[in-house]
């Protein structure tokens, strides 16, 4: 769990501070909300100070990069030209039990586009319908990831597809208890990986069903968590999709197959190799804050440095804020290359992530300690609780204050906030992972992994080619699930030319489906 | 829910006896217990008559193929002879949900026998240690299918294996809420082979972790239910099991993959090619029995022609025991053949299934209608009423009376007896299963598919090879899971070459295990 052991005790609220870190950088890093090593929810009894609540991430502080920076995480351009409509399938609560319980049926929300569609029938060509492109949910609302997800938009007249955004169950609209949704273990023991790859799989049969389309070859995508998602949706129902492309999906970041400490050493090698100034200023930060924010008159200064909106109760909350933009992107390291040497270190670090959180300069102060969760945060907090064990480390060598991690110390964690105990390895005997080469070398088809390096991401991600039709798609300067944002005309060679390999693999798949579909049965 | 529309309705009870039929037919059909068209526990209140019960099936009446009917399914050779030890794991009750509940451990019993293991370390050789080879245990105790699975043990000292035989949830000793388990759908709502097959994946990981075993590969074996588990594994856990024989698995005999008359088709054709005059005694047999069996008086003669052991008191009770032995095997037509033209019809029935029922005449009287169930089948009766739709019908032209299937009365006769719904088509979304041919061919690898066309319940299974490591073994004249039974001094030479090549098809697996974990990752 991150305990910032090597780190003074006083800077923040104890149980929160080792879960807050990874999960500002679930936000931010991944521009909607990513999985994380994050965790648990503070029981408002264990401490006296104010729960711990995710950090705020406002829509309209997503920007979108500029023609030169298109490695920059995309914000959510053009959502008013992705027209879609909402549906909702009556979905069962448990897949995989028949208690009374489980037969409980909720509104599952799905969103349609059928612009582009060649639909069954008359104006289907000797193929018949044109494919299904179905996004596998990640954690929040669909309509977040449908207004983010512009490549399917771009590519569907091309393949004459049916666009359909699947929402994750316990999120945006599809919450099977409603307002009770997170009430306790009880309700959200439902919010789990395999329950809602079940769901994905029941609504696409039941829409290909209702369609009359049942001929349409279905191909899955997703980022991030919804990227881990289509990879496994493409592993556990190949007869229900064709082929997934599964973007900056960190799917070995459990157990032991990737190194802890990979995540944080990407981060600072990032910054090192930008400007080692601008890295010894970050790393110099941490411990200047913690000793100023460590009295109230401190604190009150931080406040006004930071033009926090209300003063700051704890330098935690500084040091949460800043974290976040400082996983962001190393391209801030021009600010504060360009302060005096003498300049104080903290006057550098704001400034540095004003540029990230305020780049308009149009926002009066900054909400450092507000809570707000437009992504549904809250759901992928107790994910980290249960099944999305992703240890991480922070070594001495980094810019960031040295943590180490337990899982011991997580199930706890976890135990107090949410009344759950984590399990550790259930990821990894679910979904395998380790020596995934190997494995999958013989066995399954149809996976694009793309992966940019300037992701940290990445390094929990398939980097290698497995099989002639299991790639890894892999960019240099890519950001976090960058290819599947809109195109833009400022977009680099190198990520035009990983949208045009996606299309021709996915391309491919496609005609091979006809071409088999078009054989006699042996 | 086949029912017998086109019969006398004075037969019997009427919620069961619909259901009784395909129960039968599972009992001994399969030597042991599998997979059927069975299903629902009548309530006590819905009917005053008896409640049903499965029927009889003691072990002592499978009995061994004589050296010239190798065909015959065989019954528990040389038990003594194969020892194990039995162990416990503590498994969790629900993989998929994180309720309060679905963390509840129980103790999952599996039996371990390592008299031929190369262990790892010293002894191992240059491969490393000798695989797992792995019973994916059926609906019944865990025992009974070790004894009858000679096959594994016959070939462990070629491939130095470790047999494990891992009993299924819910049944044997390996019950979530001992003996409450089968209390209510509150508790049996955990019996499903999606669970089953996540319980075995866990057993596996962790007896491999505490032998140090984690190099070794796994082989999964399963016969009928069991064998559709042992493919299902291999689909869904591939980084858990290289390869999969799956002998007599069904797992086509859902939705409407396959024919639903054809099972009954195959075993009337059996028949009708063995002896005309066979099939038509046996079609007549049914009319005659309902008609004598109207009145007390004519079910006290019907219990002295069958040798009750005590006075049935319903004629479907003689029904069923009878269509369990017609269904078993059409060597009894040379008994019938025998009898005089003009001799009673119920007569030759009785005799020909008194060759089934007590081979060796030393069986004093038959127990026609008590209730014994040594295999669990409460338990299958429950999957065939949640996961395990498997329809059937009986057209006009079989020797068994005409029957339908209707998806309705499935479901409320389930409902009225155990408090669930089926859900028919979730084996079809969960595993696949329609266009397997289509959906397998680029996906997946080394799975044996291996069916005898005299078990009508190949008529499920896959009958073609679907690549070049998803093969097909059909023998013509294979009885269900004949391959996995021990090899006896009579087996004829195409089940000598069968389990020849189902060694050879694993051994391959094996080297190329092998050969991929030398290669360096690339």
């Amino acid at each position: 769990m991150a305990a910032p052991d090597a780190r003074p005790s006083s800077a923040g609220p104890p149980p929160a501070r080792s879960l807050l870190l990874p999960l500002l950088l679930v936000l931010l890093l991944a521009a909607y909300s990513l999985p994380a090593d994050s965790a648990a929810r503070p029981s408002s009894n264990s401490n006296p100070r104010p729960a711990f609540t995710p950090p705020l991430l406002k829509r309209h502080q997503l920007r979108r990069p500029s023609s030169s920076s298109a490695e920059l995480v995309a914000g959510p351009a053009n959502a008013s030209t992705k027209p879609f409509t909402a549906h909702y399938f009556p979905q069962l609560l448990d897949h995989f039990a028949f208690t009374p319980n489980a037969s409980t049926v909720f509104r599952h929300k799905y969103l349609l586009n059928d612009t582009f569609w060649r639909r069954p029938g008359a104006g289907a060509g000797d193929d018949g319908p044109g494919p299904l492109f179905v996004y596998t949910g990640n954690e929040g609302d669909i309509e977040w990831f449908a207004t983010n997800t512009g490549f399917m938009f771009d590519i569907a007249p091309t393949f004459g597809a049916l666009l359909v955004f699947i929402e994750h169950r316990f999120y945006g609209e599809s919450k099977p208890f409603g307002n009770d949704s997170y009430r306790s273990a009880e309700t959200l023991g439902y919010l789990t990986s395999t329950q809602a790859l079940a769901d994905f799989a029941v609504v696409i049969r039941g829409l290909k069903r209702d369609l009359g389309a049942e001929a349409a070859p279905v191909v899955v995508f997703g980022g991030s968590y919804g990227g881990m998602l289509a990879s496994w949706f493409r592993l556990k129902y190949p007869h229900v999709a064709i082929g997934a492309l599964a973007s900056s999906a960190p799917i070995l970041q459990f157990d032991h197959i990737t190194p802890w400490s990979s995540f944080y050493d990407a981060v600072s090698q990032d910054f090192k190799s930008e400007s080692s100034n601008c890295f010894g200023v970050i790393r110099a930060a941490w411990d200047v804050l913690d000793e100023r924010g460590a009295t109230d008159k401190g604190l009150l200064d931080l406040s006004k440095l930071f033009r926090a909106c209300k003063t700051v109760k704890y330098a935690y909350s500084i040091r949460n804020w800043l974290w976040t933009a400082f996983t962001y992107t190393a391209m801030m390291c021009k600010t504060i290359d360009a302060f005096p040497a003498g300049a104080d270190v903290l006057e550098k670090a704001f400034a540095a992530a004003s540029l990230y959180y305020n780049y308009t300069g149009d926002q009066a102060c900054n909400k450092i300690e507000d809570g707000d969760d437009p992504h549904g945060l809250d759901g992928w907090q107790w994910q980290a609780c249960t099944e999305m064990i992703m240890p991480m480390t922070i070594s001495n060598e980094s810019m960031f204050p040295p943590s180490a991690f337990s899982y011991d110390d997580r199930s706890d964690e976890c135990f107090q906030s949410w009344g759950v105990r984590p399990r550790p390895h259930w990821i990894t005997t679910e979904y395998g992972g380790y020596k995934i080469d190997k494995v999958l070398k013989r066995f399954g088809s149809n996976i694009i992994f793309s992966n940019g390096m300037r992701d940290p991401w990445s390094r929990g991600g398939v980097l290698k080619n497995i099989s002639s039709s299991i790639i890894a798609l892999v960019t240099e300067k890519g950001a976090h699930h960058l290819d599947l944002r809109s195109s833009t005309k400022g977009d680099p060679d190198w990520l035009i030319e990983q949208r045009r390999q996606e299309v021709e693999i996915i391309q491919g798949w496609i005609d091979q489906y006809h071409q088999d579909m078009a054989e006699t049965s042996s």
